[in-house]
């Protein structure tokens, strides 16, 4: 952390933001001079972006360091022989970049790097002495999402904490994860975060467990269910719950004339029916023909549940020429009647109610009172559903909770699918040849950024913490005086490391309005009526708390903020 | 700079490099545990490796600020929209990666980024109280090199340390390039490189004046003229230096049957004639029409100068076709009745000889004896011509030398191309709107480094400079007892901040050999004899030469090392 003059300073306050946003912790990092917009999806950083950004890299670096791990970097670009081999090539879609050179070889824009860091170990872990390692680099990823939110937080250029781990058996990554677990309470505790731990997706890869530290936050892109008594909580994508099961005896089957009726929406509102009492189905292409998704219409159905339990990705909707080509009616499917062609997996919710409402399989048609096992039968019944506010916990029996977060980082068990895949191998004490388990651990740093920002905030700015801020100190004169310049002078030669000094000839009230703006933990004002005192005030941008220090304390009070930071 | 084991350090010493590299400083940095390669053009860091990069960015980064320069940083993907603006987009061709996303929208990979910080301070520079500003960044580039070479020097994708500086006036930048200038020889004096300056091409886009930092070295691609006496050098591409004219008295001019003849090489030998007798014609596309370039033939034509001199980027040689709609004949090219379409560039070797011997614009044919003046004419006489070994240096008449080098980093004074293309404009303190002038000023990263690898080395393998060097200290123990175990212990926690503690079960050779070949500034070792005498052994990388200091003084010693550094 180095001084600097705020007339030097580049990347000044701005009156307004020079975007159309008008609130949040987006709209006071552009108005304080912390990050420019470049484009959609790309921001750039000034100077006290970056030195946030670096103050932030530091902790993690610390933390990384603390439970064994060395810092490394591979490229963002990587040939795209490696995808292949694991196999990603084929499964990851419209958010990966491909591009070939001018001797038409192939690379990618690496949206993660599992398969680099794969690469990076194959000459250094041969032998079980070589075990465990963890790995970590702060590099940049490039993915091409569908929508860029909010800034920082969700972008297509964003910079990634990513780290691996290596070990000898399941056992020994067990072992390992909670020190990583532990290790990312401790940065976003040292960020100034108030972090949740949900379980997440593990997805369709073999993965083991995997756990996200969020921040909950009314602008964040992830539901999570939580168990107000027993402290249960996931991803809305994994949760599980109790579902309420709709009770009575079976009717008998009837077909009922829906014209024009397709969507859940429209057919509850038609039959003024509840949505719990419809059936709702969807088909889905993956890599090993077609599978149609059946929950009950109050329900959303999870892709990660559905892809993890099927242990193959999704691909997308089938389309109307995929859907005639099966045999099937766009709007009115069902699992009625559905066919050899697709695997029809049926959600819990469909399988345990009764009397429900399913597609007709034909246009203009729905069929009522439709029961499981007596008019449709599937031996896939599972949980494909996403639990929602209000159904039972299954620890406790207590209703979960919907909170809405923004996801920091994740930690992740990968087992050996990467290392099996790309035929990484280490020769066991005993002299066996065996596969390493893998874990990997991201946190993404811009996104970091802008949740901090959003979150450490009032009516008058940012609020950093000292442990991030990019200056801890703000330094200013008041009046004319050429002995408060010289007071004011001396203090910064003296103490200018974690310094911002305002030399400018502004007024008090720009220069107090500034600071709070930019978020500087302490604010250290001299004035010709303090310096007579013989005093200095030191405000407390969190607190919003002055007190008055006798210039002949102030510095020891000054290294006593620092150590308390 | 943390301490490490032997044993935990990820990247361990290689009998054999893992690629077909067997000498020099890439072959080192593969064995010695620094770098793994990823693909073609491709390398990742080890932890030696980063922190190397590392040590050489806390270099940079000091004397960045020193000069007044503020860390920021700008996305490596850039909406191609900026670099249309500039102009760039369609003057960069195989060079640079373009792509769209989803939504259609089109991106380039920055091979650079000076549109990129024109936009990052569009906000930031309005009034002449704003100037000057000095921003930097480390960042990764990406270019589609046609060929890659001996492995960091010239990759697909690297990290650079790029700045730019905005100023008022043409002499305010004037004023401040040579605190630049100076900064850059601070940075390569303090990573252990002898390197030179040389004046280098400004290019056809209005740049000022340019120079490189260079380390002479037998694998650099860059060619230097230098002039032994009064220290005159430049890059070949823009070298000025007297040519020996051929003198005598003009000829008659002859055709001459020249059949299948269609390169100076074989003219040569045809006619049996010296190369400087003969005449060599290219046609160049330029965005404005083509440019027929005429030099003498034993001289090579500077696409540098020529491009300077025409104020214009060449993109290309004419093909085939385009020559055949110009009325020209490939192989027989000639200023001769070129014709109007095409623009004529004749270097002065050409303009201030006689009796050459010319292309004769029809197949099988060429003709002797040409004079300018006399046989054809041209407004564009001018020095376009590669200068050479044994050419006079135009300051004081000595024999030019020619020199192989690395071109460590460049500095340029851009001028107002940037600012004016790009609609960048501030408010001087009398009101007037002006341009901003800039520089820019690079230093490739990975090439530093594996030119370094490949200049600081000797037989035994690394000699790294303390002020760059993974870890500064090695430290080891001889014997198996527990009274040596101890002592080295009890030093490496009290100096382990800098030190790598060989901790293996490993032969003292084996690692004596390790050390030398990770290229450890200092090796310190305790023996069960030494331990006798109360003496610890310290090694010198560099010098190759050992001393024995009493274990009480130890520390002091090694404080002093420190203080070397």
């Amino acid at each position: 952390m180095t001084a600097m003059r705020y007339r030097h300073l580049f990347g000044k306050t701005l009156r307004k933001t020079p975007q159309d946003i008008k609130s949040g912790g987006l709209a006071l990092l552009l108005r304080a001079g912390y990050i420019r917009p470049l484009g959609h999806g790309l921001y750039s950083c000034l100077p006290l972006g970056l030195k946030t950004a670096a103050n932030i890299r530091s902790i993690i670096r610390e933390e990384m360091e603390q439970v064994g791990g060395q810092e490394v970097s591979v490229p963002l670009v990587n040939p795209v022989e490696i995808w292949m081999r694991s196999g990603r090539e084929e499964r990851i879609h419209a958010d990966m970049i491909r591009f070939s050179d001018r001797h038409d070889r192939r690379y990618v824009l690496s949206p993660s790097h599992e398969e680099a860091f794969v690469e990076l170990v194959r000459h250094g872990l041969r032998s079980y002495r070589d075990f465990p390692a963890l790995l970590y680099q702060f590099q940049r990823k490039y993915r091409d999402e569908e929508r860029v939110r909010h800034g920082l937080l969700r972008l297509k250029e964003f910079e990634m904490k990513d780290a691996y781990s290596f070990h000898r058996s399941p056992s020994d990554l067990n072992n390992f994860f909670p020190k990583m677990f532990a290790a990312y309470q401790r940065i976003f505790a040292r960020c100034g975060l108030d972090v949740l731990t949900a379980e997440s997706g593990v997805g369709y890869m073999g993965g083991e467990k995997a756990y996200e530290f969020l921040l909950p936050s009314e602008i964040g892109d992830d539901v999570i269910l939580q168990c107000p008594s027993c402290g249960y909580r996931a991803n809305r994508d994994v949760a599980k719950g109790g579902k309420q099961y709709g009770k009575g005896l079976p009717q008998l089957m009837e077909e009922i004339s829906t014209p024009g009726i397709q969507t859940i929406e429209e057919l509850s509102a038609f039959l003024k029916l509840d949505r719990s009492l419809l059936m709702k189905s969807i088909v889905y292409r993956t890599p090993e023909g077609y599978v149609m998704a059946v929950v009950r219409g109050d329900y959303d159905i999870s892709e990660e549940k559905l892809s993890s339990y099927l242990g193959k990705p999704l691909l997308g909707y089938a389309g109307p020429s995929e859907l005639a080509s099966l045999g099937l009616v766009p709007g009115y499917l069902s699992p009625l009647g559905a066919g050899d062609a697709v695997t029809v997996v049926v959600d819990d919710s469909v399988a345990g109610s009764v009397n429900l409402v399913a597609g007709g399989g034909k246009p203009d048609t729905h069929v009522g009172n439709c029961n499981f096992g007596r008019d449709f039968e599937s031996g896939h019944v599972v949980d494909i559903a996403m639990v929602r506010h209000g159904d039972r916990c299954l620890q406790c029996g207590e209703n979960l909770e919907e909170l809405r977060a923004i996801e920091l980082g994740n930690i992740f068990k990968l087992g050996d699918y990467y290392t099996r895949s790309m035929d990484l191998l280490f020769q066991e004490e005993n002299g066996k040849v065996l596969y390493p388990h893998m874990g990997s651990y991201g946190i993404g740093i811009d996104r970091l950024l802008g949740a901090a920002a959003h979150h450490l905030r009032d009516d008058h700015g940012l609020v950093w913490p000292a442990s991030i801020a990019p200056y801890r100190f703000f330094l200013m004169g008041i009046g004319k005086s050429e002995s408060v310049r010289r007071e004011v002078e001396q203090l910064y030669s003296s103490i200018s490391r974690d310094t911002l000094i305002d030399d400018r000839s502004e007024s008090p009230g720009v220069k107090f309005k500034d600071s709070e703006l930019m978020g500087i933990p302490w604010r250290i004002v001299i004035s010709t009526s303090s310096l007579e005192e013989g005093r200095a005030e030191i405000f407390d941008r969190r607190r919003l708390t002055k007190r008055l220090v006798p210039l002949a304390d102030l510095r020891s009070a000054i290294s006593a903020l620092r150590e308390e930071a």
